[in-house]
């Protein structure tokens, strides 16, 4: 029987993209500069994954992803002509603590609490995720995230973290992600899994993540429709 | 500037004495049992700090207070005189799980969430903390107990750690307790203190922590002052 739900968050709760997207043309009204900003935020999200993978191969001691877009802001911003300062930057890092809910999101979420506890488990920061929380108003019951393990996603320790914190049975928790590499992770640790496609999440050219690659518990076409099919 | 509040949540936020009481006695009434409640409770609460030191000086491996309140009450239950099936000794355990927030709490926590990120910061289990949280509807943003440090207050560790994970300087956290020994560890890794004295923690004889033991940041009389004098 499911009685928590843990759920990736950047794409499968909140939509990240037009978000930054949103801020990013606001700062270019502001400092009437001409930015690309589509190209500048596939520019900084591409060093999302790299700076990651660093971490869990080793190579990079721990480092969160604030830390990680920071550090890639900084390289960017004079390529693209910025000059901002230092706490200019601070706060443009910070935009990945404002991103909106999908529409569906803080509603299924709402209804799915009554019932199941309610964790991200996200590769964000433990603080991003807390800050996220209270800026877009999600209602998790608790915070896990990558940081309690110290490595991230789809490393085993990430999972085995929130099932040791949540003090249940594997099978018990249920994994919720748009992303098919997750939810597999998720199921290698023993973990129910539900697929929530987001097919606009890097935009209309998106490519993957599109269906199911494997035969997931639940495939549900939103979070209302989750909460519905776990009889919520 | 304080940006964030840790609560001690046994006896700070959740009067568990009463609470505990009346199961133990609801229990006693099912099952026609004479059982000296208070006794019993004395008894039951008297594992909790040996079981704690025992993690900390390494003696025993990491352990949560649930299950030391589980072994406890295995060894208790038979010299009262109750017979319990496993199922009824789980439940029974789980009343740590379902604890009343003092009468000021609720509302006071609510004041302080506007303002502040809040979080406990106790020596519960983290399911335990997230549980009560869901029974008593406390609004904390995250969960941060013990078990993310795998030791125990006053360890300093279990300090740090909270502080690692909110990302903030020591000074901008504050913890509030109704336990001097609490303050001191906190006020000892550089966090802010508040006391909020609850002087029927333990009952009407208490002696102990009936007043501040050193010149805290804050010492409020309940919760809601507590709000008023941070300006919330």
């Amino acid at each position: 029987m499911i009685r928590a739900l843990t759920f990736d968050t950047y794409g499968t709760v909140v939509d990240w993209r037009t978000s930054v997207l949103d801020e990013l043309r606001a700062l270019a009204d502001r400092k009437v500069l001409r930015l690309d900003s589509v190209l500048f935020l596939d520019e900084w999200k591409a060093a999302y994954r790299p700076g990651m993978d660093d971490v869990n191969r080793g190579t990079s001691p721990w480092t969160t992803v604030d830390a990680i877009y920071r550090r890639r802001l900084v390289e960017l911003l004079p390529k693209h002509g910025v000059s901002l300062a230092t706490d200019e930057i601070d706060a443009l890092t910070r935009v990945w603590w404002r991103l909106r809910p999908w529409p569906d999101a803080l509603a299924g979420l709402c209804r799915l609490k009554r019932r199941y506890i309610l964790s991200p488990l996200s590769n964000a920061s433990f603080i991003g995720m807390v800050e996220l929380a209270r800026w877009a108003g999600l209602p998790w019951d608790c915070v896990i995230t990558a940081e309690n393990a110290r490595c991230y996603k789809p490393r085993p320790e990430v999972y085995r973290t929130a099932i040791t914190l949540l003090g249940l049975a594997p099978a018990e928790i249920m994994m919720v992600a748009a992303h098919n590499y997750d939810l597999a992770a998720a199921r290698g640790e023993g973990m129910a899994t539900a697929f929530v496609p987001r097919a606009l999440e890097y935009g209309p050219g998106q490519t993957t993540d599109l269906a199911p690659a494997q035969a997931w518990d639940v495939v549900a076409a939103d979070f209302e429709d989750l909460a519905t099919r776990l009889g919520c």
